[in-house]
């Protein structure tokens, strides 16, 4: 547990019922000062009710902190992202990892700003939360204390909980005194839900877990096209209409919930240890990740291309267990970006019934050389006599290798 | 240009009629006896005509040798590169390249039989295909001579090609005297598509290029579900029916087919240097990926699966560039394939309109314990306090280096 | 802390008076019944007063086990390991970290033969041992408990631990009541000195800490030039003599010693998080890895090589961190082992003075073909005219992206 | 064969008898100009007589360019590389492949000045040299042709050069008649030697091939103590002395030489497909590699420590084969730069007769705290207790595979 002797926490606030359970309990059980900390990611809640609901708890007005992040998230932390065409484990966009550093941050600067020794999460103990939230706050303040209620508390039941909150005047909206049936977690860039009713990976999602994306067959019985622009890796406009990172990543979203897009359900490896069964709506990260693909196609050298599929799974597998402001990953992020210089230009997508389908992209920086690949003798660079020497030194090894085993008489 | 001292020729003959060229070529220019080998990888041509074709064209009978092989190429390549979750450049599933080992090491095969001095192939100067064939040639029999006729003759043009044909009794079909708007190569894998009116990477691939799938747009209303049953990571069953492995891609690929699902529209660099734009129909292998790795999802191990996901695209790119046979690929393959030892179970799939969506998967080997994912404390192995030690080990490096920005007055 | 209800608990007892210590206390502390195994891995220490001791410290007969484990140590894992030239960060050959992993499996082993239910050991909590002793543990036996006493008991100080001993009637060695300058391992492979006089990286280790091998200056004056013979990758051979494994990495031990060869002074990265300064001496390993080197350049193939040194650092990773008994660990090792195949030759050395020398390499699969080499124009498989064709195609995309340069006037 | 229509070319000359044959070769076979490129990379020869031999074989003295690229050399290419620990297949410190790159780039600036269209060098068509000349041209100056003498003539003997340079009146040294015994190329990183008399393997690398070092017994018998200093990865002072990149490396190379350090032997695989032996002499290089690793060891992070290793063979692969101006290199070494922001302090060595021995390092940026080392329990960030929860997260993943084992009743 936490040192006792703490003066002052920044806690992550949402204003739900849990975290004012959590700034209660820091007050009573560490007699600290308690400071909120409540971010709009793009989650699809109003922040005003939180700064009313700390006020209630009796947060000095001073102490509460509310801010909209949204273009922040996006820009710095969703797109750099994308330019890597992060996927962990194959297939999961990583939304919630990538929010967690932000987040973290955020509290840390607080903490610095008012002299805050603490800093305190409503993640739980068995999840990735909890090691995002905490390697980005050691990261950033060697010193400070962590505080994770979840790890140190008692309330270990709905029940307990639901008895400390009455007994510390805590308002408790009717539907939240039963435990839920799913835990969910959401930002600008995805919704996950996990949990209870999603804890059998044989049983099929139920329909009501959905929040964010019409299914595919509800979706519209036409394609949508759309026009993607790219500059330096990253998208900045939508059939023309140039955007900001948060205004264009929501309309992605809008895009892709009208057209089923972007559900995922997926069991994962959890870095704590164990296997766990999520299921994620990313609709506009699920256009962008191919889009973005598409793009590059053109306008990235083989050898650079290469080299970031070869190390993408690293740079993911970094982000999702929490190392965004670990050393290697800004390493492998400068690196990354560095390759995006021309990956300028558009796409063209079709988005239908849960689908996307490139069907077209330019760029004023296309390496793709049409005279290069006609089948007609090109006039340039290409002469196919060419090939044979290129065939024969590549294939001398494995002659050489051929003749050995023929000498041995090995077949 | 090959020695023109060569004797006996095995030449993969498809019966088409630029192949069918190249048989007289041979024996024109070359004086050579030509061995014709046509396979059956599941292309969707009947095999007889070539057969007559060959005779035809004064191939003795016993130098006519008709294979199918379906079965082993699924078998023993398809499946194989499946176990990888293989992928070029992040999307292409190596349709292609695939079968190109097995037609070359069938012809060094009947090589070695009649004791055949050389090899011959009908692929162009400029792609692929060249080097998989003959990387492959060299690496079974590296005393073979290669003839690659596209890059020696002087037929380069759509009339030279007829007028040769024509000048040797070749018989042309009406539709092959004009140029093709495209080029295509086929198997039981996949069907692709490049060249001519697919080349400007812009514009939208046009419907009659498409040939073994619906659209999206065209398949039915309603899902299908279906049952896939794997063992040691291959598929063996479909909705409980046990199949064969060419019957069962057969019957994925007329699920794929029905429901949209398996168009690729990719920009892809070439091993010998440049881009090209190709169109890719890869039905069943389409469902086959996300299937694999769902039921992977829950047997495999974290260690296992990460390390599988960093070595995939150096995998891939060596079926790509055509080192099937090289001795790096078969070690990869070998550590592959112990990996599989329990990726056994079912995989629950909804196909739909172009789209696959994995809705359920089980196994008597699965990894995924759902006392321990639960959020109800377990009883067995993981305790949540272990994980503030697991954070604060996990952060120690981190710490020390913002302990040294700080003592430096480092932002 | 371990569990209080342990029944029976397996030690690692060497016989010292720091394991003695941990075996009162684990009686004491537990009330348990302890069984200690002490094996010979080659440090250099009798096994009989070990066994006295532990009978003077009231464990029966029964429940004492010793045993000779240097054949198994060398054969399976330092060999294995040498297969694939581990080095940690570019330097360590993972003395101490292989031995480790054997330890634990014989602990388990007769944890399971008694019906133990716990194992014990006596590194402390720092370091990288407690990890690599557990992780075995629990890889082996899921259900085991594990008792670290160095992290669970107040005898923090030399002082406490002295008391402790005295009034449990440990016999305390004169030379034991203080602290030790510093904290030794040692091994058939190497040994290991860090701690204390050692702790200042920019001092020199002083003089009085090696104990395996001469320093280069006391040396003879004459170089000793020794074979080394080669089987699929492990040394069967020194000098035309051949050795069982342990006896021949004893011999090549001692030829090192003499010749000055195989101190490292060394700052690592620990997994628990922190750096630390070792002194390793690791006479025969260090002969062993060129010569290994020296044979596989001969006999294996370039793709074969690169893919190894492209893995080598995980799989040293893997090792260092405790992970020998991962499937990942595994995996790598079968790809390895594979390698391995015509690793068969000898090598010739020359060691002099803390150097070691590669003077020449023959095997009877070598790869390395004169002909091809020689400047004189080879009649087989390399023609010079290829090399053109092969630059150009390497050079295609370069070029491309030049003219990209170019037509952007971008310097 | 390159394009015949070439007006001026810029020709790599070293002023010896081969690149003078090739420069009348060019004029008689060609009837272009000829521009002449002497450069001093610490070589070791002098330049003008490269000058009034171009003059005499009648270049216009326009046309002679002699350029002294020491610093450049060392500070562009040889420092870059050694910050990543450079090495191909584990050993060589690419000492010729680092000099090739800015040769090229050097004629390419020269021919852009003057308007050749072409540019030739005197590398064989065996070689890896070849290739890394071609490689830099083509990637600098697309449109450039290139001409390889040795690919193109018919003076395939020695003989016929030297009846070539009679009847073009090339003055021949008397010791050039025969052909040489080995073949060598030097620069201020390195010496090497190949062909002929060190064509077999197993044979010993003759005495006088040496040219750079003193051998091992002949070195003094006192060592010699230096400390280097280091400011971002590269080194800056010797012993105290600053110096400049050259005169460093010069310095080192003074040192290595007299304490018998950096002779090499080795067999390595070209990237044009066969292996080599080859006897490298690179004496401060061989010093500089573990003192830059030394000082990396206190002022790395493990993270970035790790992910320099594992991108290290695949960097190297790059320089050796010829690809220093290819996008991903630049990628890799941008990284790797960023990296080296606090690889400063100073390293302090011990030179004994071939061997390097470390024995102390210091900074101020270090990362090596004593305080979390030391066996004393650390009052700041680490707390042992912390390993036990770090070890069973660990080991989670593990455990559960044990259970499956144990399930499954498998060994």
């Amino acid at each position: 547990m936490a040192d006792k002797r703490v003066k002052k926490v920044v806690l992550a606030y949402s204003g739900g019922l849990d975290t004012s359970i959590i700034l209660k309990w820091l007050q009573t059980t560490y007699g600290c000062e308690v400071i909120t900390f409540t971010a709009d990611l793009g989650q699809g809640e109003e922040l005003e009710p939180a700064r009313k609901k700390a006020e209630l708890l009796g947060i000095k007005r001073e102490h509460i902190f509310v801010e909209d992040l949204r273009d922040e998230f996006v820009r710095d932390y969703v797109f750099p992202m994308f330019r890597a065409n992060a996927v962990y484990e194959g297939q999961y966009l990583l939304g919630t990892s990538i929010a967690r550093p932000l987040i973290a941050k955020k509290q840390i600067e607080i903490a610095e700003k008012l002299g805050a020794d603490a800093v305190a999460h409503g993640a739980t103990g068995k999840g990735n939360d909890q090691v995002r939230f905490e390697l980005a706050y050691y990261a950033l303040k060697p010193d400070v204390t962590v505080i994770a209620p979840w790890r140190e508390w008692d309330l270990l039941s709905r029940t307990k909980l639901i008895e400390f909150a009455e007994q510390n005047q805590i308002p408790i909206a009717k539907d939240k005194r039963g435990d839920a049936p799913f835990s969910v977690d959401a930002n600008l860039l995805h919704s996950s839900s996990e949990g209870k009713v999603l804890e059998d990976p044989a049983e099929e999602v139920p329909d009501y877990v959905f929040s964010r994306t019409l299914s595919p067959e509800e979706a519209p019985d036409k394609p949508t096209v759309i026009r993607i622009a790219f500059e330096k890796g990253d998208p900045v406009a939508i059939d023309g209409v140039k955007m900001g990172p948060a205004a264009l990543l929501a309309k992605l979203n809008e895009l892709g919930r009208a057209n089923g897009i972007g559900r995922l359900d997926l069991v994962e490896n959890r870095f704590v240890g164990m296997k766990s069964r999520g299921m994620y709506e990313t609709p506009g990260g699920t256009i962008l990740l191919p889009a973005h693909r598409a793009i590059e196609s053109i306008t990235l050298d083989r050898g650079v291309a290469h080299l970031k599929d070869e190390l993408m799974p690293k740079y993911a597998e970094l982000i999702y267990n929490g190392f965004w402001f670990a050393p290697e990953r800004e390493m492998l992020q400068m690196m990354i970006d560095k390759s995006q210089e021309f990956v300028t230009g558009e796409v063209t997508l079709k988005l239908y019934k849960g689908g996307i389908h490139i069907i077209g992209r330019s760029s004023p920086y296309t390496l793709y050389d049409q005279e290069l690949v006609t089948f007609e003798e090109g006039k340039v660079a290409y002469d196919h006599h060419d090939a044979m020497g290129f065939i024969k030194l590549n294939a001398l090894r494995l002659r050489t290798l051929a003749q050995r085993k023929k000498k041995l008489g090995i077949k």
